[in-house]
C-alpha cells in the first residue's frame, strides 16, 4: 500500500525581516516533536520567505509612472500597485477585465507578477523572492546542518491558470530534488512506449501542500512524507519553465 | 496539527468494459481492510472509467478525413489518431510542433482531447468519459449503498499547461463536493479582504493523488483522508471551466 502524508507545521508565527526560515522550521519541528527524515519534502509558502528576505513594499512610498497610471485606469487597480507589478515584470503578456498577466524577471507567467496584498498587513504588498531556488537551498542547508537529514524543499505560491477557474499552488523555487519526473521512453504494462509522461511533480507537491495550508489558516510550512523524490543537488524551478519558443500561449 | 493522508488502493487490476468501478473500489477497500469514512475523497484515474464505459477505439477501425490527414502530416502523428481527436473536439485551439491543443465537447482545453495511448494496449486509444461527473456520481452512489458513507469523488487526468513544463493531474469529473473553495470577501489575519482567494481544490486533490498513482505503477484509485471537503450534492467539474468570454488565452 503506497501512502503519503501531508503534515502541517504549527506555530511558525509571524515572520520578520532577517529571520532564518530554516531555523524557524527546525524550531517548529522540535516543538512538534516531528523528526525530519531523509527524502521528506518541505513545502514553504512564498509569503514567509518574502517577509524574511524583506521583499515587502509599502504602497505609499511608490511613485507611479505614466504607464502605471494608464494601466491602473484600464484595469481599475491602484496605480502604485501597478507600478510595483511593472517593476517585477519582464513583459506584460495580456491584460483584460481586471486581470494583468505578466512574465516576471524569473520567467514565471502569472497574474500581477506574484505581487500579493493578503496576509502581509494593510497598505503593504509582498513581492516574490528574488531567487526562490536560493531561498530553498538555504532552508535545505539549515535543515542538513541541524538534523543531518537530506530533504527536498519547494517554495510555493498560488497561481491562476489559463482556461480553468481558480488558483492551484505551484513551485516558484526548488532545492535538492528533481522538479519533474520524466518517464518518456519507458514502457507501460502493455509494452507501449510512453511519449508524454513528464509529470511536474514539484507543482503537484505544492498543490498537495496547499490543501493543508489554506489561504487563511496560518500553516505556511507542510512536510510531505512518503513521496519518493528523485534527489538532485542542482534541481531548479527553471526546469519547470517552458521556453518561449515552444510555448503556444504567449 | 493538520494532517492529510493519501492512500493508494491496491489490487484494482485490469478493468473491462461493463465493470462497475464503484464495486471494484468497494471490493478493493475490503480486501485492504480500509474502511471508508464520511468526508474521504476518492480520486479515480480517468483511464479505468473509460475502460469500464467502453470508451476505447481501435485505430485500425478509423477512417481518417482529409482534414485529419492534413493535420497528421503537419504534426507528424497518425491520421487515425487525429481523426479520433477531432471527433472528441469542439474546436482546435492551437497546433504547433507536434502539439494539438483543442477544446473538447465537455469544454476542457487540453492536448489531444485527452485521447491517450498509454496503459490501454497497443493500437488502441482511450477517450475521456462522456460525462465524468456522472461517472463520479455513480461511484459515489455505489459507495453510499455499500458502506453508508458520504464521500467526494474526483475523476482525474493528466493535463499539460500553458507556460510550464510537464503535466499535472486535474479533475475531469466531480461528485458530492464543491470543486472550488471560494474565500473572496473573507478577511485575513490583518483585516485585508481577500480578493483572489478562489482555490481549485478538486484540481489540487487530483494532483496530490497523482503523486501516489504515478504513470506506470498501476494505482488508479487514491483515498484522500483528512481534507475538509465542502459537501455539495450538485458539485460539477463545470465550475472549474473558465467561460470563453473571460479567458485571455484562447
Amino acid at each position: 500500500m503506497k501512502k503519503i502524508e501531508l503534515i502541517g507545521l504549527d506555530g511558525i508565527g509571524e515572520v520578520h525581516r532577517g529571520d532564518s526560515v530554516g531555523q524557524l522550521i527546525c524550531d517548529a519541528c522540535e516543538r512538534q516533536q516531528l523528526a525530519l527524515a531523509d527524502g521528506d519534502v518541505l513545502v514553504v509558502a512564498q509569503k514567509i520567505i518574502s517577509k524574511a528576505e524583506g521583499r515587502m513594499v509599502a504602497l505609499a512610498t511608490v511613485e507611479p509612472s505614466a504607464r502605471a497610471r494608464e494601466l491602473a485606469r484600464e484595469l481599475d487597480k491602484e496605480a502604485e500597485l501597478i507600478e510595483v507589478i511593472l517593476g517585477e515584470s519582464r513583459q506584460v503578456i495580456r491584460t483584460g477585465g481586471r486581470a494583468m498577466i505578466v512574465e516576471t524577471h524569473h520567467g514565471f507567467i502569472c497574474a500581477n507578477a506574484g505581487v500579493d496584498q493578503s496576509n502581509v498587513g494593510l497598505k503593504q504588498v509582498a513581492l516574490l523572492p528574488k531567487d526562490a531556488d536560493r531561498s530553498a537551498r538555504e532552508i535545505r542547508g539549515e535543515i542538513l546542518r541541524r538534523t543531518g537529514k537530506q530533504v527536498g524543499v519547494i517554495v510555493s505560491d498560488s497561481f491562476g491558470r489559463a482556461w480553468r477557474v481558480g488558483t492551484v499552488d505551484v513551485a516558484v523555487g526548488v532545492a535538492g530534488m528533481a522538479p519533474i519526473k520524466d518517464e518518456r521512453g519507458l514502457k507501460d504494462r502493455h509494452g507501449y512506449e510512453l511519449k508524454a509522461a513528464v509529470a511536474a511533480v514539484a507543482d503537484e507537491l505544492a498543490s498537495a501542500a496547499e490543501l493543508v495550508m489554506g489561504k487563511r489558516d496560518g500553516v505556511p510550512v507542510v512536510v510531505i512524507r512518503g513521496y519518493d523524490i528523485q534527489i538532485k543537488e542542482e534541481g531548479s524551478v527553471r526546469e519547470l519553465l517552458r521556453p518561449a519558443a515552444e510555448d503556444l500561449f504567449r
